[in-house]
């Protein structure tokens, strides 16, 4: 059985994991232990315990069970002093608590969600995201990163705080992979943390594995704006240390014009600049249902986004050509 | 197999149903839903929910499952906002919000634990427990109930607000019972909460299931001072409408003097008055094991308490006499 391991955080991971997860393959899912927003964000300042949100959805998108458990997980309470939280957040920090260990307690929730895989945070230890902008304005934390609309006028440096090691968990599943995915996911939010652990870029450098970028739909303004394909591989060789993608998996459908007007405010559509590079895999990647957003955070509110079948049928090409 | 139905609230039926879980028998257990204080009042307060305290720890009594998942159920949030809720009570909580009904609630997470037997609501109508004193004074809440001292000064009137239907499986359960095991329990805040139900006391009385009452060890200061075990029948007799009780277990052993001192500001040990009454079994109760106290709420801080075991066998006894 092929080993595919999908490097990520956020939405992304789950959109490509819900897709591969009906193949006959072993599926891993690597995590980011960056995100310190919302319901994440109070856990972990009040409660001291590991980023749980990025790490749920992955286990839902792996899941096997009940479409109630997968509902319930991430069902977010509306009222009073939980208002806000995930159901499956609580339960990946009291489990976190009980066992004394964030690893054990992602273990035990894929037990109870039966799910499909593993899911491997890449770091166990405590981490906060810091950017520091050209202009000297130190961004602290994921969630300010996330929402500084300047990044795009240059920063100076982007990193972990403190340093951690990777989870040697997160290494062996590079290491021994067939395919490992990276991507898509908001560039500094998302994908960029996973390479800021020691260890991983080494091992992305190291991996016989094939190496398959997906690249995100949409820029980001403020953060990405008219970043082209290139430009996304060159932000992530800085700090993998090396090109290494041997597919770089790009959208080459046009959503309707009034989506792309909507979103103007929020940014535009990657271009592929690198159309002659024999990397490059175009398909129309774009999920059609258009009614299927989810108001909680696992997809938040982009109605322009890739669909899991699509994107998986492209992957699952690759994986078959080896 | 023989139908065993335990009635109560709170540490009592957990204590029962935990010694009675091991031998070969059709157990349920029928909870009062009247419970508002700590977490289980906030969430009823904040979210509209049905109280999962109780039933929570019916649950947990009556798990198969790993002990891991059952300190799980138990866990107490320290800190922040989700400060005193255990997690178990948050699991039953969105759960019926995901479903929209507590007693598919109570269903599923008797899935997740691998439960021997049934919990049932005594009642799926939402409800608090209100209390008249005899000087005017209205206690609104069994949180209130249970804090009051002036309660054996006299009482008015005792009564769910509104006025509720029983769950008809709890109707169900105790017609088609072969046991019914009432008690141990607080007598205002934990027995007659299930009596003040339209129908309960009917279905006592008509069951040609043999009755068995648990006599409390000890008496609280301010509501049952000096109760006998005849007192307590008698208030018994009051809401069901007739003495039904086929059996009636007490203990006979005596604590320790240390600790009988230790508690003499919060009430004596119950008195059998009852001595030559046929339907009397004595027999030595008291959990041996002191050090064993949680400081969650299944077994608050009594240490002078029933021993789980001692009592499942005296129960088991009757069961095996017919």
């Amino acid at each position: 059985m092929k080993k595919v391991v999908v490097i990520g955080g956020g939405t992304g991971n789950f959109t490509v994991l819900n897709g591969l997860k009906k193949y006959n393959i072993d599926l891993s899912a690597i995590v980011s232990m960056a995100d310190d927003g919302g319901s994440t964000g109070i856990l972990r300042d009040e409660l001291g315990v590991l980023p749980p949100g990025d790490v749920r959805q992955c286990l839902v998108a792996l899941s096997d069970s009940s479409r109630l458990m997968r509902s319930l997980m991430n069902y977010r309470f509306e009222n009073g002093s939980l208002q806000g939280h995930n159901f499956g957040n609580l339960l990946l920090s009291a489990l976190e608590k009980v066992t004394g260990s964030f690893e054990k307690a992602v273990e035990e929730v894929g037990k109870i969600l039966s799910i499909k895989g593993k899911v491997i945070p890449v770091t166990t230890h405590e981490v906060r995201l810091q950017m520091i902008l050209n202009n000297g304005k130190v961004l602290q934390g994921e969630k300010e990163v996330y929402l500084s609309t300047e990044i795009h006028k240059g920063y100076k440096s982007i990193y972990l705080e403190p340093f951690p090691q990777a989870n040697p968990h997160a290494i062996s599943e590079i290491l021994n992979a067939d395919l490992v995915v990276f991507g898509p996911g908001g560039l500094y939010t998302s994908l960029i943390p996973n390479l800021l652990v020691e260890g991983v870029g080494k091992a992305l450098r190291e991996t016989k594995a094939k190496k398959v970028f997906i690249v995100n739909l949409m820029n980001k303004k403020g953060q990405t704006p008219r970043f082209t394909v290139k430009d996304h591989l060159n932000e992530l060789k800085r700090y993998i240390g090396k090109d290494v993608f041997d597919h770089i998996i790009v959208n080459n459908s046009e959503p309707p014009k009034e989506l792309i007007d909507d979103y103007a405010e929020e940014g535009e559509m990657v271009k592929n600049d690198l159309e002659s590079d024999p990397r490059i895999v175009e398909a129309s990647l774009l999920s059609n249902d258009l009614k299927e957003v989810q108001k909680g955070d696992a997809l938040k509110r982009n109605l322009i986004r890739h669909d899991s079948q699509k994107l998986a049928n492209e992957l699952m090409k690759i994986v078959d050509s080896f």
